[in-house]
């Protein structure tokens, strides 16, 4: 198999600290063009274009992050990254997809409506030109203070976001944490359970994938 | 356990049609005060604030769609509605999140910046006033079109979204369609995958559901 990536970028981050916690190496692609766009070999081989992409030995595609984690952590259970029973597994599940919607997301758009590089792409994949909104700056701002204050307040009661042992959810966190500081957001003083996590996660191989 | 749950809102019917697949019936409680808004007891039992949500009988409350789906898959396999094999879950869980990501999320961007139910609150779950965006209406509209273009191509590889069988994925899409009808969308006419499989999901009890 075949792992389609691009090294710079937030959202394939969490695939390869997952991948690193599991003790796996898979051959890796970088398909990054200059000026923040994916080649064109690649958008031709996986006409989504966007990245991580897992290619099996037949030809086969798994697209987006969470399901190709989800397919390792069939073939290698452990140490197991998304849950060790129902119950935390629903909500590794539930804690990853929140770290990425109310996160991610956020940052994202942000980054997407205020960065040079992506003048006229206010949308991903889109050939005819999107102007970027300034205002979406300002909402994702507020959307990430909610995002902060909510996840300070769960890590007030757990080690890690969604369990006791560290899991998938928590490297989805810790990279939107770390592209906030793409647009000069960090952790605020009063989230010191994020604080505490922070320290702790940052010291693990895996933050540096 | 019970579930909380808004009929009348898009998000939760893609975990009531999975219940109606999978034959279970769950005590479910509703939630939706007047104007589009959750009761205040509801949000005090919940700070998400959202739709749906699971209380186990020990108070342990599972959120979002897809993690109570997968906690009751695990109680109740069959029929398997998150795929057969790993690749084939994988795969479940890639078409369910873009269906989620390209479709339901694009549509509730039109309909949250131009419906008056929803004026100021541009963003969910914010007491200070966030205004409504016009801008995202055209936006949200030219990424349903991609939406639209994208799955269509897939229909017409599969019989059903993901697979050759019905899963949480089928849903998910149905119920994106379903709510682009609260924007005057509908699947364009040049989408005949889309259609044919939109004629045969409609014909499935769980549609109703």
């Amino acid at each position: 198999m075949k792992l389609y990536d691009w090294a710079a970028a937030p959202n394939p981050k969490r695939l390869r600290m997952f991948l690193v916690e599991k003790g796996l190496k898979v051959e890796t692609v970088q398909v990054a063009g200059d000026g923040f766009v994916l080649t064109p070999e690649y958008k031709a081989k996986y006409p989504q274009a966007m990245v991580p992409m897992l290619e099996l030995d037949d030809g086969r595609q798994i697209g987006e992050s969470i399901a190709i984690c989800r397919y390792f952590e069939e073939l290698h259970p452990n140490p197991p990254m998304l849950g060790r029973d129902p119950y935390e597994r629903a909500i590794v599940d539930m804690w990853e997809r929140r770290a990425f919607d109310q996160g991610m997301t956020a940052v994202a758009e942000m980054f997407r409506n205020s960065n040079p590089y992506f003048k006229d792409r206010g949308l991903a994949g889109f050939a005819n030109p999107v102007p970027q909104l300034p205002q979406l700056v300002d909402r994702g701002r507020a959307s990430l203070e909610k995002f902060f204050q909510r996840f300070d307040e769960q890590l007030g009661k757990s080690r890690f976001i969604a369990s006791d042992v560290f899991t998938l959810a928590d490297c989805t966190l810790y990279c939107s944490i770390e592209f906030a500081g793409w647009v000069s957001v960090s952790i605020p003083d009063d989230c010191k359970n994020i604080q505490r996590w922070w320290t702790e996660v940052s010291d693990r191989p895996s933050a540096k994938a």
